[in-house]
């Protein structure tokens, strides 16, 4: 069993609200076609940002004209999902969409709680389970955000599989922000070694380029499974990997 | 706090396919706006039924191949989903989708549990939840379907809203097929005489024009809620109801 995630910059382009890269979806659901049934997670990507940030959806329920904006983020959170639920359907994928809305609960912005016997009846039956980071409700502050890279967590503990997959648009974590000449993939890196990774040197939280959370998310399910890092958006990188071969990418060691 | 069935007959054309009456959805939503929140269920109507139908879903899990088919209804039915949610939200109905696979279980075809905790929450925060008619898991036969009627039952028991309204595209129950002359209208059913309504004189089951099972989730639903079947398909017959007037339909009492 893998577990996958299809990250939000790379199933869409995150400048441009409501863009779906069609095409990219199109070619890692072939790539996943000989592993499934599998797991897969999605990110909101470009279809969540818009109006969670318009609205403040993240710092919690605090008016009741923020109720205009979850119902807006939910909507569209399941426009992406219904794009890439065809794709995997039309592709032979026998997928079911599971929204975390009604199986999970956060507590101040982090998950707190997600129900996976739904996942385990759907697997158990032959099919894939989708599930994807949305707005839900919060026992602390009424409701904030669950990442897909939370639900990564919570299904990697829960199912241990035999690969776990982070898709990004860049090769892997790298020791600074890869933009900054000089930047350096990191193709191994241990759960001990992740803090220097993920911190800075100058006070700036996440050096390596917005993957301190990704990273430390791989270093929670290191303990439970093999955890890799690869690039969604190189043809092949995906199928390779699937099939035992040496990629580049970073993995995540206990 | 008011119940809805927007049913599958009123909402899309059931003789042709996918096809959904966006109009009439539309001037339904435009009708319920002023009585929001409130609580949605949809019946799947031509969505639902093509592949549910050819892979025999409702008779239970039987080979691998009908997991296709298990996947495609859900596909199908959250597409009319997202139509009708799209409708709600751009009309100001801050309304969020809970469809029934991750919350309820059927048994034998029919439902045996329903999670109501996402409603309540949802209901309490000032948003509409919405839910429908969708194949889901069933403790005996794999999967079945989980008809609209079956969750307008257990939601208005567990909610006794002020009025539970199925919108169909006849006036109401009949004495007989309304499509026989001479088939009248039954504007008051009282749950004891809803036998003779519900069955047939020379053992066909359904002699009301497929409304017997209707009938009988509306009696279930009597004693909790005033219960009403209406023409989706009147303009003006829904608002003038939920307004409290006289309009030509069928209610249920206990």
């Amino acid at each position: 069993m893998y577990l996958v995630k299809l990250g939000g910059s790379v199933i869409t382009d995150k400048a441009r609200p409501l863009s779906f890269r069609e095409d990219v979806v199109r070619r890692l659901v072939s790539e996943l076609k000989p592993f499934s049934p599998l797991i897969i997670v999605h990110g909101a990507g470009s279809f969540g940002h818009v109006y969670a940030k318009e609205y403040g959806l993240a710092d919690g329920f605090k008016s009741s004209e923020q109720l205009e904006g979850f119902a807006r983020v939910q909507r569209d959170v399941r426009d992406l999902n219904m794009r890439i639920m065809n794709i995997l359907i039309e592709n032979g994928i026998n997928a079911v969409s599971l929204p975390p809305f009604a199986s999970c609960e956060n507590s101040d912005g982090r998950l707190k709680s997600l129900d996976t016997a739904p996942f385990h009846r759907t697997v158990d039956m032959g099919l894939s389970p989708v599930t994807f980071g949305d707005a839900v409700f919060d026992d602390k502050i009424g409701f904030s955000i669950c990442s897909g890279d939370y639900l990564m967590e919570a299904l990697a503990e829960e199912f241990r599989p035999e690969k776990t997959i982070f898709l990004s648009d860049v090769d892997g974590i790298y020791d600074r922000n890869p933009a900054e000449t000089g930047a350096e993939l990191l193709p191994v890196i241990s759960s001990s070694d992740s803090v220097s990774a993920g911190k800075s040197r100058d006070g700036v939280s996440d050096v390596t380029g917005g993957m301190a959370g990704k990273l430390a998310s791989m270093v929670k399910i290191a303990p439970f499974s093999e955890v890799w890092m690869i690039n969604g958006l190189v043809p092949g990188r995906l199928a390779n990997l699937l099939n035992g071969e040496t990629v580049i990418g970073s993995k995540v060691i206990p």
